[in-house]
């Protein structure tokens, strides 16, 4: 028998309950009629998330690494320079999977817990093919500035991680000048892990990679199979699409489209917030830099001689309650705590600062 | 409102119930003990259901064609060559992901419905890297003898796609020289498309590529996560594995297994030479060569003068039937019946006869 947890680390959150019951739907073919209809209204509801109109924005039938990969795998042509903004470790990741693509990689390094800096990204190299940066860095807890990296881009390909970001924070691909996006369902949009929103503009797709060396991955196959906006009469099968996951997350989107985007925005930085000003009452010490905290994903310093891991497994016996270990060089010295999507309620982030408060007592 | 569909195609198949069930148990995170018990639990089931004792066998984060590419991209070093026997459409995708993993591929072509012939794939090439073939064609209803090329082999390395056999027919990797293996969860394992069970043995593992083009299927990172058998104390974090798919994928091996897999072959042959009579008995005439037909996925030829298309959407809409249209240049010539996990019972046999005799009747 499966114990019921509070999902309020770094991922993945409780999911919607609507996602949930979704899952448990009788199943459906990935060629039936009713699934193909569940399919475009999905694409249909990740173009608002996203804030885009992009023809190819699709749910791609694998987690939301998966999605890093399928950006870069169907852009980097081999020897493209690449600038990388490091700022945690989802950047450091995109340097591995850029270089595996065949991309001579310019990474511009950052302190951990600081937002990128856009005029050093954007001075990096005078003509790069792509340049790359996080939105939300999962790892630390950082939001940073797309839209003006977008706006200083020029000719280059804007390639952006939004996997802590979608369904939590505003994010505007398209004012924002992103040409390619990724993002995973089991943050802020509430759906169990499995599957990673996916957007790619027309600008990015005419330079793309035409035979890019991931098959299941390959956008141009792909967007056959999930009937690219104005070209649905057309259906060629190209894998099997996990069919319950796209049910669970048609929930999910609807759910919070149900709610508003905005609206749903605001519920994560007010929850958001008040968890952060809860911790610092404690005396606790927060670890992404002032000005750039992500109210979906708080960073907090372990304080000095306290056994992360042990308060850690504490919260999980004691009150079922998961939150994260920091991540990279800080493992041991920052937790991750997210209220994410579902979780981003008031009871949510009082039921952790309550048990932080009663394990650190005990400790 | 979902609609109930017997799915009695080539899969998606209706998962077990108990499949279904644990997608809508209380989520776990993909570091949660009780989630790494269950993931342990997983891989050691799909060693029996793979036939295999090998450390590295564990369920990919996408679905099957994701392990046909996960097959190819950690074996594969330029130039290798690559022997592929292709009698059906799994074959030929199989040369298409080699050839983009740089491998120099020597397809051994067959008519479609034909097993392979063992003797001309061991002599397309002297000494090719890597020896791929399909064991069940889930494009033509056909089993070939994966034994007989294990026993030829010789230095070559054995890939195998089990996506239509495993759960379902006799199937022992280890046994027959399977060196690598991937299959799909929709078919005979009874569970949502989602994951790739894989496995690789120590032989083709020491000759992997160090570091494949795809970071998201790099089995060298991959196997820290899920713990591979004596190393269970390093658990090293590379993506967040999907859950609840897991989750799903632990209770239908579970069914499986206690039903046991002997059983459940039994019971799959059983009902698929019921089909296969049974629609003889109706006039209709099998497209697979005598001999090697699978029992889980039958086809079975259009009868001249009937609409393929407008007797499966008759089938959907009249009876909540989903059957397969053929694959290829057999789109509209063939019909595939899957009889496959939950769906591999007398009942459903009974049904899909009755059901086409009643719609091909009124045509």
């Amino acid at each position: 028998m499966i114990r019921e947890r509070h999902l309020l680390g770094p991922g993945p959150s409780n999911p919607y309950p609507e996602a949930t019951r979704a899952l448990a739907e009788p199943l459906l073919g990935h060629l039936d009629p009713e699934f193909l209809r569940i399919m475009d209204e999905t694409c249909d509801m990740l173009r608002e998330a996203w804030g885009t109109s992009n023809a190819r924005t699709l749910p791609l039938s694998a987690t939301g690494s998966a999605g890093m990969e399928a950006a870069f795998v169907n852009t980097v042509h081999p020897g493209d320079v690449v600038v990388v903004a490091v700022n945690g470790l989802f950047g450091q990741r995109m340097t591995d999977v850029a270089a595996r693509c065949g991309a001579e990689v310019v990474a511009v390094d950052h302190d951990w817990g600081q937002p990128v800096d856009v005029d050093r990204v954007l001075s990096a190299h005078p003509s790069p093919a792509i340049i790359a940066a996080v939105h939300a860095e999962t790892s630390t807890g950082v939001r940073s500035d797309i839209a003006a990296l977008g706006a200083g881009k020029g000719d280059a390909l804007l390639l952006t991680d939004a996997v802590t970001s979608i369904g939590g924070i505003e994010l505007r691909a398209d004012d924002w000048g992103v040409d390619i996006g990724y993002a995973g369902t089991q943050k802020c949009l509430g759906v169990a892990p499995g599957l990673a929103p996916f957007t790619i503009n027309d600008r990015a797709f005419d330079r793309r990679v035409e035979t890019p060396r991931s098959w299941y991955l390959d956008l141009g196959m792909l967007g056959g199979y999930v009937g690219e906006a104005g070209g649905r009469a057309q259906r060629t099968y190209h894998h099997t699409a996990p069919t319950a996951m796209v049910a669970s997350l048609h929930a999910g989107l609807t759910r919070i489209l149900d709610e508003g985007l905005e609206a749903v925005w605001a519920r994560h930085q007010a929850v958001g917030d008040s968890l952060q000003a809860g911790l610092e009452e404690m005396g606790l010490e927060l670890f992404a830099a002032e000005g750039h905290r992500l109210p979906d994903l708080t960073t907090v310093r372990v304080p000095e001689g306290v056994d992360s891991a042990a308060v850690r497994r504490e919260l999980l016996e004691r009150h079922g309650i998961e939150i994260g270990a920091g991540a990279g060089a800080y493992a041991t010295s920052v937790w991750r705590i997210g209220l994410m999507g579902h979780n981003a309620r008031p009871d949510a982030a009082l039921l952790v600062l309550a048990a932080l408060e009663d394990v650190l007592g005990r400790s």
